[in-house]
């Protein structure tokens, strides 16, 4: 029978389907835990991450209502729409100048506030069944992998549970894993603001709570599933620790690091990644290239 | 067929019957979530929490490596075996008085401080291998409630999915819940400190991360599940909260509040539970009597 249709016949297609049938015969079901970033890895992160185009609405919205925010930068350059202040607002963040990451950490902190997490996954939701991806002109909910929803699935026929850990907002990627990836909200890890409870009722507040990258990933999988994952997949350099949690361990296990090097299908980039390829190449990790090891990037 | 054997005809059985049935009849199946407090709710809290007994064995450990710990109160309680220290500390704390408590409170959150996570779990499992219960004289792994336990095995033959959701240890349960309630590691909820990350390995550090009690429970319920429980068991001040939010949503719900009235087979009390008595009274929430509503406590 045929196995992972969507990527090619070579190395990388054997190293995954190796490394499962060694799990299967050495690692008890429960165990066989697999935990997936979600931007870059199972769905498109470029030009700009998909919540930022959420939350860029969200602004606007709040900019509409407040006219006392409308000379304030993040509220003004979301009001015209202006996406490179929020790219340049990080690059300046990662040179040095936090000027204008302190002002946009504070307006997406408070960006839900008052929101409850029922009315913040309708957003979501509604969000989704409209958004359009700027430059590949196709949904948000078809913006996610075709050879990874479909190693999802292979995972899951041999026993396999299948986690997100993502930098992303966990109850941003909540309202749509289960249809894009067949993934439930339970077992979706990501960032999140705290929350409040009052009168049977949940609120989300402006106080940061996880930024679930780097070392919090592993952290917040323990926290989460109780057990050491044997694979893990990612695309960057915050997935490094989660890939090495996922490694050393006793056992089989398999590390796997997408890379991003389809302009004509995807986008070609490797800006995040530096670090995290270099430690496939020194840790043996596995690299997929996008461009050689996937017949399908949407599958159409 | 009959159901539920260990539960007594009557109204509380009835209640519960009738909650499960129109729970199938009007709720998607992955949204029948249930979940469970476990001291006093699921295991036995008398005299003394089963982790606070773990957690002397620990410090009487820490005070016999070093002798520099032997005159500070909690360490020197703890290699004399005087446990009512422990119960005073808590009992001042009620009473305003702090000084014991923080005292107390720095040696349980220093106390794993630098073991791996599963240096934890093993010396949890070695634990309960052999602990016995100070007066009932059973094994801590038999002091679990059998019609709870059997209350899981109904809930989950009619498709819900059950959750711990305690003020306990997180890691210190996870060990035993699979065998005790058949509930899985990835499927407790409770207190942590924080952990690192170094290495590839997970190491307990000595900084609290969250108290899982009161209005606490439902903010990392929904952190952990991603959905509003439609039933709640609880039988303490500590799960008010968690009571209301499983009840204050749309369709059927439940909440349990047991009552430790069978002084006879288990323990009789009240104290920590007025508040909750008050609410199940005001609320309309089912009271489960031990003494009454129970064939038997333990199953022997």
């Amino acid at each position: 029978m045929a196995v992972l249709d969507s990527w090619r016949d070579g190395p990388t297609k054997t190293s995954i389907v190796e490394f499962v049938d060694r799990a299967v015969r050495d690692v008890a079901p429960e165990e066989r835990i697999a935990v997936f970033d979600n931007d870059g890895t199972l769905w498109c992160e470029k030009p700009a991450y998909i919540q930022l185009d959420f939350l860029v609405r969200r602004l606007a919205e709040q900019a509409a209502a407040e006219p006392a925010l409308a000379d304030d930068p993040p509220y003004r350059a979301a009001a015209s729409g202006d996406l490179s202040w929020f790219g340049d607002a990080v690059t300046r963040h990662y040179n040095g100048d936090d000027s204008a990451m302190k002002t946009l950490a504070g307006a997406v902190l408070s960006a839900y506030a008052g929101l409850t997490v029922e009315e913040h996954a309708d957003r979501v939701a509604a969000f989704f069944d409209d958004a359009v991806h700027p430059t590949l002109g196709r949904p948000y909910t078809s913006c996610g992998y075709t050879p990874m929803v479909e190693l999802l699935r292979y995972l899951e026929r041999h026993e396999f549970t299948n986690y997100i850990a993502s930098g992303g907002g966990r109850d941003f990627m909540r309202p749509v894993t289960t249809r894009m990836y067949g993934i439930p909200p339970e077992r979706v890890i990501g960032s999140s603001v705290g929350l409040d409870f009052a009168d049977g009722h949940l609120t989300t507040t402006s106080t940061p709570e996880f930024l679930d990258d780097g070392p919090v990933k592993p952290v917040r999988i323990w926290g989460r599933v109780g057990r050491r994952p044997i694979m893990a997949a990612g695309n960057s350099n915050g997935d490094i620790a989660m890939l090495q949690y996922a490694t050393a361990g006793r056992g089989p296990s398999l590390a796997l690091l997408l890379r991003h090097d389809d302009g004509e299908r995807e986008f070609d980039y490797l800006a995040g990644a530096e670090k995290s390829l270099d430690a496939a190449s020194t840790l043996g990790w596995l690299v997929a290239s996008m461009r050689d090891d996937w017949v399908t990037v949407f599958g159409d």
